[in-house]
């Protein structure tokens, strides 16, 4: 709990098992029980470094010593070191494997996330991109965690985090008037209510009704900024968050951007990203 | 256990739960406790399908009724319904995401696996394409089985599935021959060994140490070929099998295949992949 | 997951384990394994019921029928059967300690909620009265939903649900509005921002700085009218959700209803209820 | 396991995962990750003290320092320190609410049992006052260990820790006797049996078939009396303990006490017991 | 939970992630995933018959159904047929070897148990045979509910079972009258005591103390005679029970069974036991 | 996993959970929870030590100090001490033991091991004996450590450890020869292939289609050396290890290790030995 929650040291616990289970084969025939190492990690690719963390906790979690050279959230290039490992030269071995899968998967997730603001911040710099729930199974607060380093939003962790009308339930409750004030009153005030609407009308609608997040779901830019433009003339623009979402990525984030929109939700940032390439050289004494 | 491991009935509760958490706040408050729904995944995107088991997995984890339409393993178009459930709605919405992440990211690696198999053979039609221990922390099982089903090979679940001896092992034993001495010796016959070599002189000595498997990493194409041709002249070629590893991906796997080399594994399989679409369209009765 | 989610089953689950353990020692001698019986729990004191889901859950994890006389929420009176169960004879007693313990402390927390929330609903029908995080460890959800049985607000689940800045916050980062803004500013815009404050000026540099709830603890009631009346003065009052703590219990509730806060928060409905009294009654076949 | 048993120390994760969660948003934004502070609990309210064990657990969990200035079971006053946590600000918030929530439920519980055993006690000092199993669910370790230091007996942990045979299994058997010499024959020689009765008769017919403890349940204060009077007359009394049970509690404890029974039952003692009042004043440095 | 407790159902299926990990290879590959098979477990040597209703709930657990031929605790000879299992074939090999592991060693302990109770019983029909806590770890339920099942008595199943003072306790405490009282008083009514002696003097010691059971350990059988005479000639022998351990097995039960100890406590019945011998016949449709 | 691995580690917890439970209820009464000890392990029979590195690993897990005397592998005598462990007196007895079982179990597999290949190889210098699964359920892991530490082959972990074809899969498929090539198309390269052959046409069929192991099941040990001349005869011998299996114990092994078989495959290993006698004396301070 040093740096991480709990629930997280399990999860990189789970992750070691999931690699080492019975036990490192190989390690355990070819390297003395007692031999000592020291292990960098060294970026491969320009990346925005992140799992910096994580690979500390593994290490703390595994009796190795660590120096840190890189902050998460910088930009490294190739060739750099940004961290070394110290100990028992098998377990150095034995999570080689799980520290660079982390590192290189978030450190991508990072990267993108960095230039996708990067290029929406040229246009608004006050947008905010956001992550989605398209994340891995079991992987979420890693490549959440990641966002945020790359600059993003996090965006809801869980579906209790936040409400999130969609048109399945407007359909069931009836209007988005209706279902806005329905979780209005039986959500607890501590949350945050956001609706997605399909029209103007049901963006004002939804607005009446209370919503804290109005949500255009697959609005092409120009629509976005057509109810940005609206919403401000009638002096409404400032009592909700807006936020567009649907097939938003490097290519048309800008276009995004100047919409006027405050939230640009991507469930690219987390599934269409590429990974960091990062290796981890060893020394045996 | 019907169709998958116990272990794995853990993992997608546990994915479940990562996304649900306390309750999802949204259709609980919108949708009846009894209301009804029927589900159906379509393909968005031209893809080999893969992740059905998972889902119908969930399904009889969750009390919901399934009905297949596509097997694994088949190409799907873009607005091809691959798999309708149906029971409570709250349910159907509460699975969506989980179903829809798991299904996007095994398709986009089968699909990927598929290509690259597809091209490799076209070469050389025994060549296998193996997948690393690249993967996602926690979801190594769901990435190989992806592999498996786009037709490429598993390779490795753990460290404890063979013996590979990499070069900081053989640093420390001293030489590539004492190194598969020692683990020939040491290890349970069960068990096969692979040896990374850096030159054919180090080939022909894990060959004559008893090695399973020679990899070759980070040899070109050309060097491959070098290494097949000559273990081919001195009849040795049969007495292993020889695998090729280093930066193999879409764009030099026609001329590693036709190397001669028997396996390719390619870290870019579960790395660099890029998610299939998919989505779920809801009916509430 | 019918009815609870998935981590509330594991709940359920652990909660049994706790009281059999290795068995249910007594029942195992006496009842033949084959006997069947029908168990039916009663109140016996005047309660708002609760706790139907969870054993209504426990029933179906353990293969028992169950049949409900009264849904949750409502009013019950001495003598009243709420819940009947059949099925094994050895596992209605196993389950029954467990049963009970869930649904007399249910009971006891939404009876208490109710009452508080009537008497303050007599003098404000808008307001509403939330519980905190001083719930029994381990037990936070069920504590939680007996308090939305009862007509409460649950509040944060978790310290990950909302930020809410306290005075040790605030000393650190130097003063309200900074503590805010660095608030706004790192956090999702899909969470809630809560400031506590300790003076109207403080109040008015939250509300500037954009939180959206003000918390005035350990406010009295003549206070918490004071900032509500110059907040809706200044124009202020309905650009954040105003909320007051601080031992606030049955015997003030009314005071502080009336005070024009939105939200009374209690810890006391979660740390000083009594429980209500039911029990079960037995007949085996 | 320094001082609790290892299922202790997982349930404290536990109870630290369900508040923490994903992490605590609001320290982690405004308490830079290098902060030391220093927390020192108060009592609030008069109190016997208890749950300092598990507070010193948890920060030996977390990498806190603690210095312990009163010992479990004494009283304490309000305004008096009683630990004194230090190390990292971020984990000092982070775990003080579940740390309280502990304290305050174990002390409460503590306290009345206190007091219900000194009051019982001057009637008869050799009586015992214990806990039922009417405790809440995945705290029973807590509730019962707070009964003793209260001064209390924890009576059984689980329906596997004791034979207790009530009325469903009597009428299942067909008699007390039966039931019990049943009991006797099946049961390990290492387990105490002890068995409900509703008459004298059932008394006498429990003894003669080896009941180690006879329970009385919902007898008056005079009808125990009646019973130990009788069994000392007919020589019977010192062979068995005998137990009184049934609406036990502060009100008529002392009329139980003097009715000659060894053991008073009292659920009251876990569910309707008042947490006591502490808090927590944090410094950061 | 249909026959045994939920902790038992986690250990079962923790032992078939044991052997099944990440899948049943073999199967997977040849046994198409429809096809149909019955499976009957047979005894290859004659036994006391036990692990049924473990094979029975791993049934239960994946889906398969069950046809049982014999009842626990009877003798079967080899050939015998005893439970019959019928469903998908894939799932009837992969829990084969786990089912056999768990009938061959508990049906071998029950075995032994049988008959050296049958033994013991021959001299003494009252005399108990009881096991001790040298199980295998993490089998120990197994373990102790096969001894039931051969006749024998269970004992402690956990350090929190019973209080038994050892020569460590007695040496720290000062004398054994001193360490049996300090458990007198500070133990639950609940709870058995025993106590260790050295010697007819500590016998005495304990039983004045107010020992429930006094246990002799590494005595001779005429010295365990010798301490029952002299007990009975106190008139202080049915104050206790008198439990003798030690070395005690098979060769020397009769002379212990005759020295007039009520239970003979022996490790051996769970750590040198044979496995008996069965086999699963499998037929695939 | 200083020395094992992470799943070990919790298999460890899980064995001291399942002894200790709530707490060791003698010690927590007599012993001062600042009470210093030390303790030694004494061998008490000759045998092959083993488990030293779990119980290591467990006063690591609890903090106590160790001194290891002998090395695992080596023969120790009555009376010799192998391993001193020093810390809290409580924390000595709680885990003593289940320290006890682990050695004694693991060295009781450990010198049976040593015997048995001890006289296989007087025969054949070369043969190899291996385990099975026939292990206790739970406990595989320690006792697959204990044959190698006596000098055995482990063998298959689990089922998806290698490609096992017997006689229930190959009637399915058809024949031999076509279950070996569907396993040799399906499997990944990583694993190896053994098929179980019941006669010499069979064993051709197998080698032919390229299984690396053949398995002879209840061949007599004529019947081996029948199968192994003849391959030697065709040239094949050396493409395949020969294995053989069935009722391989003690008394036959000599026959089996002069047939001229690879690997002799013993159950009797982890199902039929006798634990090794161990104690431990402790000494408070």
């Amino acid at each position: 709990m040093e740096r991480l929650p709990f629930d997280v040291i399990e999860d990189l616990k789970r992750f070691l098992r999931e690699d080492i289970r019975s036990g490192d084969l190989t390690s355990n025939i070819t390297i003395p029980v007692d031999a000592k190492g020291k292990a960098t990690i060294y970026a491969k690719s320009k990346a925005v470094l992140a799992g910096m963390e994580e690979v500390i906790a593994i290490a703390e979690l595994t009796g190795l010593q660590h120096d840190l050279h890189v902050f998460e959230g910088n930009w490294v290039n190739p060739g750099e070191g940004v961290l070394t490992l110290t100990g028992q030269a098998r377990i150095l071995l034995a999570i080689e494997r799980v520290s660079l899968n982390i590192v290189q998967r978030m450190s991508g997730i990072a990267t993108k996330t960095y230039n996708i603001v990067h290029e929406a911040k040229k246009m608004n710099p006050k947008v905010r991109v956001a992550a989605t729930r398209k994340t891995t199974p079991g992987f979420r607060y890693f490549d959440k965690r990641a966002v945020k380093i790359g600059g993003g939003d996090t965006h809801r962790y869980a579906l209790d985090d936040m409400v999130l009308i969609k048109n399945n339930h407007i359909s069931v409750v009836g209007s988005v008037g209706e279902a806005v004030r329905l979780a209005r009153r039986e959500v607890s005030f501590s949350k945050k209510i956001s609706c997605e609407v399909r029209t103007l009308q049901e963006a004002l609608e939804a607005i009446k009704a209370g919503a804290d997040i109005v949500l255009l779901d697959n609005f092409s830019p120009q629509d976005v900024a057509g109810v940005h433009k609206i919403l401000t003339e009638k002096g409404l623009r400032n009592k909700i968050i807006l936020e567009a979402s649907g097939g938003i990525d490097q290519d048309n984030i800008k276009a995004y951007a100047e919409s006027g929109c405050d939230v640009l939700s991507s469930g690219a940032l987390t599934h269409s990203y590429e990974s960091s390439d990062f290796n981890m050289l060893l020394t045996i004494e």
